[in-house]
């Protein structure tokens, strides 16, 4: 119980603010110490010392069920003090801004800061103006690292590598963040990646990322080990293209039959929360392919691994 | 503060989620060890250790204060990791099942899962697809359990037994859980239950209860040892027939001439959130004959008896 | 890490309701202790045991990100158990009192209750009906008691006095339970207090508070050791007069030429959240006399130091 991960591993950052700023080692050292989390959060004795007298808060401008709970079970089986502050419906009624929320915090002393923020680049700015360690818990359509993690170690347990593997990220691509920080990491790590949506849905320059592009699920799942798919953001899409749910789940939506067009083996993402019967199937959604509570469960883990290394960053550490 | 509780009994159901599946040694086994709870809330150090390392969810789909805060406090002085989630603003609106976000929290590994839902079944439905051990705070009109529990308790440290005495249940019996699971544990432990109410307020098949029924209070309340209130829950009333506050109060709300109908001893109960003037009098709710603040101090106890009890039952454990 | 502070002095007091009902000994005993917790709290490991076994409940009838933080980081950091409660949108809703709230918590044995509540006095008659230690986190526009001591302890660290200062509150006083605390607390610890504001935001019956009055901010502040503004509180004000913000910053707001009125050392405090460009310019908020994230840090001191302090007086402890 009072044993520190065996792993010793310094992460190149002192703060997590995206996959961007990470070496592939950082990767790895992270993957590896998640393995030793995975095995933890199985036992009926979750907990550990490693971060008692800590604390972390959860700082969430963004409302998310999954993403904060993760963040918080890891924080307590940890052992830090965890506090949870959702700022949507608060201070910043009173007219206080972004910073002055994060300066405050910091006057308070937590060892780390976990953000989520609708605009991107807000959690970067923060970061730059306190003394504890960051996490980015998503910004805007920017990054969302701790969830391209949690999908690189679901990949690499179930398909024992990464390095060389097809994986084909489809659906709402434009406002995804899950999809930016996945497409930085599997490029890093040697995976191919194919980007499927309709145009609309694609951002622009999409050139420059790296990647192959296809407009139709039949062309942009073939041959493909994992298909990863997007929940579709309606709720970020201002303007005239909305697409309808029936349409968009004619073409892009994931059943069985367009499953099909992937390699027999292939396995089947989403970081949630789902809308079944708009980009997936609840056939495929909870079938024998998909690893999608796997995913939640690696998150937890991943979220450890990543708490404990920016621990050792810390001041005094 | 390590020693676990004297009392080893084994509940025979792997989850709470109803009086229904208890037997009377469940029952009798649960009452016995929440005294030792009791005893424990009133020293100055409440802490145990018994579910370190143990995770607990509150997953509440309906607010409530008092139940949510008595499952907190319950785990907290057991030594679990706490978390709370009300779920009624968050993902459901994104599109997300009941039984998705159930299966989500379950990747997260909880040992334990508490669940307040305004629809009848759905804890039972929910209880099947998860690892951990479920406990049913309260399902639509259907049960909830820890109340009938707590007020056996209260009943029993106040009257020496439960077997024998006359129990009027009164008000709106139609839409309440609370009334229906007080029914179960009551006619088991051999209570003799009646129920006080008009016709509108009580369900269809009564008479299937095995309870004696009651239309106006005077008949209903005589020879009670315990009379039970019951909230007029008028945010479930849709329909025709809402009673007036006024025309309510004048036939049902208990006050001290009506009080006078039952028993010289009688005892008054309340399982709270009370409507001061609808169902009952203040003078009465704060009278020297009534239990209501002891219930709410029997709830945390009973609730801390039911989390240990079902963490001795999950694996590993 | 077990170690519990050197201080061991007693307050006066069960509760803390007020200022107004300490002593000076209070206030320096209180202040003595948090110097304690200041150096805790910049330590990697922040944690005591001091409070273990004990619960604590944040019961806030108003929203507060900061306070509530606040008191949640030291209960955590003592070592309790932490509950947080907001009753705005749950209970009340179905009829229950304030003082029904109260009882219903005080019956699940908490050792602190932590309470704000919207109206001035709410907090004292609820310290009437329970058993626990009650702090008073703000009530109405009467009292803001661990806000007067934070501030006290800042001036005092920075000073190295507070006795023979002149200390000049500047802005809506009328709705102010911070200026109210403070001007208790500077008056009985020997400062000299000054009120600027316009009439329409002076209470009435200034004049008993025995504290100088200027209409103006040259005539207000001049001599000043300490300026200390109030946010601007339109939220409360309902009726006739509501300054435009452009027009009270022209005669109000603290920019860096009005601070030349005070002393060239002065020091600017706002007890948060600001109003940037309403009552402070950034420029002041940022600069290099301000001592506001300062308050922040103390903020978290003091209220150890008062749970810490009360727990010493509670039954049994």
């Amino acid at each position: 119980m009072n044993q520190t991960a065996k792993t010793s591993f310094v992460l190149s950052q002192r703060h997590l603010l995206g996959i961007e700023n990470l070496t592939p080692q950082d990767v790895i050292g992270l993957l590896d110490l998640a393995e030793e989390f995975v095995e933890l959060n199985r036992q009926i004795d979750k907990k550990r010392t490693t971060l008692r007298g800590r604390t972390l808060i959860n700082l969430f401008f963004e409302a998310s069920t999954r993403t904060q709970s993760s963040f918080e079970l890891a924080g307590k089986r940890l052992g830090a003090d965890v506090m949870n502050m959702s700022v949507a419906s608060s201070s910043v009624k009173k007219g206080e801004t972004v910073v002055d929320t994060a300066m405050t915090l910091n006057a308070m002393h937590p060892d780390l800061l976990v953000v989520r923020h609708h605009a991107s680049g807000a959690v970067d700015l923060l970061s730059q103006k306190v003394d504890c360690a960051v996490v980015n818990a998503g910004d805007g359509a920017h990054e969302h690292p701790t969830q391209a993690l949690l999908d690189a170690l679901t990949i690499r347990r179930n398909k024992k590598r990464i390095e060389g593997l097809t994986v084909a990220i489809c659906g709402d691509i434009l406002h995804s963040r899950v999809a930016r920080s996945n497409i930085i990491l599997l490029n890093m790590m040697g995976a191919r990646v194919r980007l499927v949506a309709p145009t609309t849905l694609l951002p622009p320059g999409v050139d420059r990322y790296g990647v192959e592009v296809a407009r139709d699920m039949r062309e942009g799942l073939a041959g493909a080990d994992i298909v990863m798919m997007l929940r579709l953001q309606r709720e970020r899409m201002n303007g005239s293209f909305i697409p309808s749910t029936q349409e968009y789940f004619h073409f892009y939506g994931l059943d069985q039959a367009k499953l099909r067009y992937a390699k027999p083996d292939a396995l089947v993402m989403h970081p949630g929360p789902m809308n079944r019967g708009v980009e997936i199937d609840s056939a495929v959604a909870d079938g024998a392919q998909s690893l999608i509570r796997q995913q939640v469960e690696m998150g937890v883990a991943v979220r450890m691994a990543v708490l404990e290394v920016l621990s050792r960053n810390l001041p005094n550490a």
